[in-house]
């Protein structure tokens, strides 16, 4: 392998970019159209890359879900390959016009959407990120440096194979897509630090590598995917209804970050509603950590109901309520007012996804209004907190910073915007 | 003067944030104006404070440009007085709604506009800045952290008494507008690592201070305010307009981010175009820094026009180009065509603002969706890009990065946004 100049490799990007931006939407849709194809065309090459990555992967004897997570197959490949027909489906957001004015001078301005340039994309041991990230790049105008985990190398060297191939067939920059085909960490840091090239530093994967990406780059960073989600229920809920809201956020998908986390409950409401919670949550083996109230109470509906397996009642410690379970488990605690869960929300959420469960109007204003996440919701599932969902076709990351985009970030997200003036000889008054 | 405790500042100022989001429009508004009469009101400790400033100012033996900066007197403190009503006077943009949608199963979304949070300030000695911020910063709902130049600091603790006398007299966290009062510069790097508390880091100074910002700093940075900006002049060009648009983009204001820094002629105008520029520009005593094309031709038109005081043409080297003059001087380069002039733009430019001026359509959208500036121009001064200029109101920085905002930056760019959703049971399907 040759060394790698990240330099070089950011300059040719930056350049690649540039033309890439003048593309137009049926250009870009074309080589999408011809990048799914040439996937399914090339699973051969691909899935033999990507056994070798299994290999070395069993070989280090690493967990399973490791090591489903790096592989593909054919169903896989076609998913994958559907995923890209889906981009190239979506509307192009470069070139929109909005926000037309004349101004008192007769000057006209509007602002125009372009790509945001180069993003800087870091990401685990996933081979099907490679491709979802090529996509949403090149239909959003956008070059991209991809820095794969290096578990999935081969899988990775492979697939950009097939990328550069679709690129040169059709006529788009090569550079466009630029690998780095290493697996030493030191060029992350070294991709962190390449403001002159890169506009935006994307990573995907768990908080350790948001926050490596935060500490040390002096880039723009997208930092999210972390999600200590809370209920607050008070006592004028409609109770069938938000048990199985409360079901569907906690055990649908708990390992990911729009999962459920803690259940604030209003006291008036806590002994009634919290046995009838444990009985439909104990259909799906959910274990509790409970505050001294929510405990008491819980201990009291001691009976598994009827159809329900397993339900395991722990106190919590205060530094319980900090941590993002990602598993069937699931904080509890009591509370007397919607400004006690207001105050809780704030000290221990991570501003992704919270909600009220309630009937009363003036509480599910005051909550909307007050509790700053990314997304906030009034009888609804936190689960809907995702690009798709929100109909947004595609998803680059969930944002819970606050700075560029915040909550699902997709296409559009992934542009910026210039003001366009026209003049006909306008000069400023002194 | 006390230790100052940057993270207990920041935590304050972050609890402040929370409840500032919740004021109303009238609340912000009142505090505002009473913020402009108590300015006039301690008009004379105002002033006795800026004159300590001052006087350690000339004993320094500083730049009188730099003693100018730094000085207030009655008119100027009017001035800043109006600027705070000014703002009063613009639209709230906390709170609004945007983006309803109703998803295929009836979740109701949108996005409702929240402020960022909190805002690190560094700026340099103009004490008017800590005033301008403050006031943008309170109607905007965000706490802000100041940081001005040491050089001001009798002068900004006096404007951050009246501020905080304002702030509790209506109710306000006092704690919204955190000063640090201490001319340690190692303040400014602890500042620019205040992640848990710190939302946006704005500076308000040269290339110097924006480059330190984005280097040391784990927080999204603003960056800006440098220029070097182009036209193009194709064959076509209105030539009697354009002399007096590259006249005001010059001369009127040669000291700022948004003035002409280099003229780009297309081959065929040259020779006829050039003399008509330098004829008028003679009468600002402007001088010119030229390829060797455009200095033959500028030699050939040797005569010093009626009117005109002095012109000094000299070769440029290449390095000429990448120099922001904030002064007199303007690059002059020919070139073949709009691509040339395009590629010159993309290499040496700063995605300020550059424009073209002509009359042909064709090279008029070429040059406007092509060329990537903050803002670009047809046929109108660079002058322009201002927030004043825009209809923004008022101007919190001009940015030349791409993420969260770009150009000239208001009250609105100082916010970010939830997404909203109601539901009524709503579960995310299987």
């Amino acid at each position: 392998m040759a060394t790698i100049d990240l330099q070089e490799m950011g300059a040719r990007a930056k350049q690649a970019a540039r033309s890439l931006a003048r593309a137009t939407t049926e250009h870009k849709n074309k080589a999408l159209q011809d990048l799914a194809d040439s996937l399914l065309r090339s699973k051969d090459e691909i899935l033999a890359a990507n056994s070798e990555d299994i290999a070395s992967a069993k070989a280090r004897n690493v967990q399973p879900y490791f090591v489903d997570r790096l592989t593909l197959n054919e169903g896989r490949l076609q998913t994958i390959a559907d995923d890209v027909r889906s981009v190239a489906a979506l509307p192009d957001p470069v070139g929109e016009q909005f926000e037309h004015t004349v101004l008192p001078n007769g000057l006209k301005l509007h602002k125009r959407r372009v790509p945001l340039g180069v993003l800087g994309v870091i990401y685990e041991a996933r081979p099907n990120v490679t491709i979802d990230i090529t996509a949403l790049s090149i239909k959003s105008g956008n070059a991209a440096i991809l820095r794969g985990g290096s578990e999935t190398i081969h899988s990775n060297r492979a697939l950009v194979g097939v990328i550069h191939e679709v690129l040169r067939a059709n006529g788009l920059p090569v550079d466009c897509i630029a690998f780095i085909d290493s697996p030493d960490r030191a060029m992350i840091n070294e991709l962190l630090r390449l403001h002159d090239y890169v506009d935006l530093i994307i990573p995907r994967g768990g908080a350790a590598l948001h926050k490596l990406c935060r500490e040390n780059s002096n880039i723009p960073v997208i930092t999210g995917g972390i999600g200590i989600n809370h209920y607050y229920v008070d006592a004028t809920v409609d109770q069938a209804r938000a048990v199985e809201v409360i079901y569907n956020a906690k055990v649908q998908r708990p390992t990911v970050c729009n999962a459920l986390g803690t259940l604030l409950l209003q006291r008036q409401v806590a002994d009634e509603f919290l046995p009838k919670v444990i009985a439909r949550l104990s259909q799906a083996d959910v274990s509790y950590k409970c505050d001294e109230s929510s405990y008491q109470i819980a201990q009291r509906a001691f009976v598994v109901p009827d159809g329900g397996r397993t339900w395991r009642i722990e106190r919590a410690g205060e530094a319980d309520f900090d941590i993002e379970w990602l598993s069937l488990i699931l904080s509890v605690k009591v509370v007397d007012s919607i400004d006690e869960a207001m105050a809780h929300i704030a000290q221990h959420g991570t501003g992704h996804s919270d909600g009220i469960l309630s009937q009363d109007p003036a509480n599910i204003a005051r909550f909307l209004n007050e509790v700053d996440s990314a997304a906030v919701y009034a009888n609804a599932s936190t689960r809907f907190t995702d690009g798709g969902q929100f109909g947004l076709g595609a998803e680059v990351a969930v944002s819970t910073q606050r700075v560029h985009a915040r909550g699902p970030m997709g296409l559009r997200e992934l542009t910026t915007y210039k003001w366009v003036a026209e003049g006909d000889g306008h000069i400023r008054p002194g």
